[in-house]
């Protein structure tokens, strides 16, 4: 695999005819661009790949926009891909068989809040930010967190999760329903408010986590969860990344309901400080959460507290106010872009494997180990309470060596993950970048699966074609 | 719909031919069986449906053995039904088109226990109380408690959940992987051990609550929690049920991490107390449980136990020796067949709606009021943390009358549930009994899309034809 071809581009491009771009012109007017800016920004996301544009870029303002798209695409057997914030790191937004992609950024209305049943429907162009400010006067927040301000249409197309999901879960376990455009553009709706149901096939979890590839999701109904009475967060230094793994494992195995548990390696701590001046001591560091009564808090704070200093943790420092949790949170969020800033015009290659927790630690420090063996630059973060972490490598773009060299970092990684039990992705996707790994992880009994499942859905292959196996 | 034709029933049946016959004997010797009495057992279950038999029932001892038999089954297009504990109360197990029976109570082995990752591997036929059974030494138990002693597989199957899924989810949330035999004969691993992962199409969450349509599920890879460090159990009694879902509601809505809330209304008190002899006050009573740390738990049962004041319950009373407690809840676990026995001879016809919450007070009370109206004999159990009620109601299986008014009261509740944004179905399956309420829940689009996916991974319909919806 090279940058200039990924997977995807193995089948011939379907560009858009000149009758559908009428069609779409008489329907849509000045909703439809074909600007080349607007083609190029639409055709770009965080991944490492280069590839055309889409043909055209339709502003979709409603699930009837969507779906009358989505039957013109279908007459004329052409690619729609759906787009969102634009901040998928594994190219799922990129028209690798050219064709039209859906902006669903101007789909941002806050539909129905329901604060007596913790439950939300956003459109799919509501950023997470904007769903929190939403909630919050009702007293409570939507947890899931990708580094990014990514769109809810996204986070649930991707299985989204992020730094809370060791006690609220992930976008599996956070959608309650969803309205879909299907691949002959009708409207269906998936799930209740319920929260839990026996009724017939999981439509909702087929459609979370499936990259836009079975249907377009419009709208989507989501559990929120009481903001706590009290937060306490903590930073705790560690002599070494397998002390603080070893923290995290204990914690868990306790049953401490911690709501964050975040790894930085010393590179990450080097990063986030040189951008966000926070003077923090530049050793792996485990960045903590605690959620509950003023009590509660307390006794998991006393069990954490003893647990690290067991595990050679010293420094443990509570941010005491919001200001400075939200600061020490900001950075956290921001280490992906700040490790970018470490080698200026570099691009990042980043993993995301998800492992039993009781094989992280080795998981982590032998690709630590092997990342500095190669001398390029790097740091690991992670969601050590669920066992997933990122290695982030900085590469030259115009030195096709490193990403060589780091593919195959990248493979060895992926490798042990899968031979212990684990993921190659837990929150990213499998987007352009890592099918050859989800058939190592599936084997060709799941794929095969999955390529039959698509194939009844989507039989001309419209729906965001090329992402996550080949048809 | 009668009980003597349930819909599965409009197919004609498809019986298992000599040479198949033939062919499972040459391979299979003692493990078939066709004995009347056999065959007999493996066609009733709790639902109130009488259809013939299965042809023959094939005790299965591995993954590989019901590869080989349903590999025969495709050759001659002969249904399979999976077989676990016989506790469907939904018909799930019904040969309602002929063919074989898979009994997989003999794989009822714990494969591989990982207690440092609080997960566990067992196959299909292991029983709950078992899994408790031999997890326990660990520290750890597995929460999802169905009022049977069901098999792992049969939960998975149905999606079960409980009286802990207010706290711990349902099997949803609790199953991270499956072996499975495909339609095709071919066995397929989905998930993995890790939390959570973003690779591909969720087949693990597809197959969960599939009730055998798509796969023969023959292991299980499950969370397990630590055992709580202390528990404490409470029952509350009210002045009418609509206090004690208030109470309930508000306990969820303050965020109280409650593990179990149960509602019983007087005429299920009434049963239990006749069975069990436990002399509890006969009004509509809360029974809730509490998980933590000891301070933890004082300070969740102090809120209950001042919201529940507030709403008028009175006689709060603690279980606190695990002895009174494992009365209380073998009680609450009895209801069902407590409540039968009210009516000897009589058969149950149980409900199984899920509301929003926010909904559920009004939803109780107008289905008992509505009961009650008849005059039939009935009791109202309910998970009202998640909103999940069951009403049993009492025929005379002789007075097909009897059954025509309950059918008429199942379906003004249902429909009542739906319209307040739930589900006919929180944990029993749509089976035969509900496939009505599956089109008005899940619409023609939400039916036809779970009719595509059925035919591209069982073309000819040999797995548990004729349930959830007809193909």
């Amino acid at each position: 695999m090279n940058a200039s071809s990924p997977p995807g581009m193995s089948q011939p491009p379907r560009p858009l005819p000149a009758e559908m771009l009428a069609q779409l012109q008489a329907r849509f007017g000045a909703q439809l661009s074909t600007a080349a800016a607007v083609r190029q920004q639409h055709g770009r996301d965080e991944s490492p790949f280069d590839v055309p544009p889409p043909d055209a870029v339709l502003f979709c303002h409603s699930t009837e926009d969507v779906a009358e798209a989505v039957r013109l695409a279908a007459q004329h057997k052409v690619p729609v891909i759906p787009y969102g914030a634009g901040s998928s790191l594994e190219g799922h937004l990129l028209a690798v068989q050219g064709g039209l992609s859906l902006d669903l950024s101007r789909m941002s209305q806050v539909l129905a809040l329901q604060p007596e049943d913790l439950t939300v429907t956003v459109q799919a162009g509501v950023l997470r930010s904007q769903l929190n400010q939403a909630v919050r006067h009702a007293g409570l927040f939507f947890p899931i967190d990708p580094g990014a301000d990514a769109s809810i249409g996204g986070m649930t197309a991707t299985r989204a999760s992020g730094t809370n999901a060791v006690r609220y879960g992930t976008m599996r376990e956070n959608v309650l329903g969803l309205t879909v455009v299907t691949a002959q553009g009708e409207v269906i709706r998936t799930g209740t408010r319920a929260r839990k149901s026996s009724a017939g096939y999981d439509l909702t979890r087929l459609l979370v986590g499936s990259e836009g590839t079975l249907g377009v999701i419009t709208d989507i109904t989501l559990r929120l969860h009481p903001l706590p009475e009290h937060v306490a967060a903590a930073i705790c230094s560690f002599p070494d990344v397998a002390s603080a793994v070893q923290t995290t494992i204990a914690l868990i195995q306790m049953g401490v309901p911690i709501a964050r548990c975040e790894l930085m390696d010393a590179h990450a701590v080097r990063a986030v400080n040189a951008r966000d001046h926070l003077g923090l001591k530049e050793s792996p560091l485990l960045l903590m959460e605690f959620h509950g009564s003023p009590a509660g808090v307390a006794e998991q704070t006393a069990v954490a507290q003893e647990l690290a200093r067991e595990h050679g943790g010293e420094d443990f420092q509570w941010a005491t106010t919001p200001e400075e949790r939200t600061r020490l949170w900001a950075a956290r969020h921001h280490a992906f872009f700040s490790t970018l800033q470490m080698r200026p015009g570099s691009r990042a290659i980043t993993t995301d494997a998800c492992v039993p927790i009781s094989r992280l630690a080795e998981n982590v420090v032998q690709a630590l180990e092997e990342a500095a063996a190669t001398g390029l630059p790097h740091a690991a973060v992670g969601h050590v309470g669920d066992g997933n972490f990122h290695m982030i490598y900085l590469i030259d773009p115009a030195q096709p060596e490193e990403r060589e060299v780091v593919e195959q970092l990248n493979e060895r990684l992926v490798r042990r993950a899968i031979a212990s039990g684990g993921t190659c992705t837990g929150e990213h996707g499998i987007g352009l970048h890592k099918q050859g790994f989800l058939r190592e992880e599936a084997g060709e009994g799941g794929v095969a699966m999955m390529r039959a499942l698509k194939a009844a859905l989507d039989p001309h292959q419209i729906l965001n074609p090329g992402k996550i196996f080949q048809a």
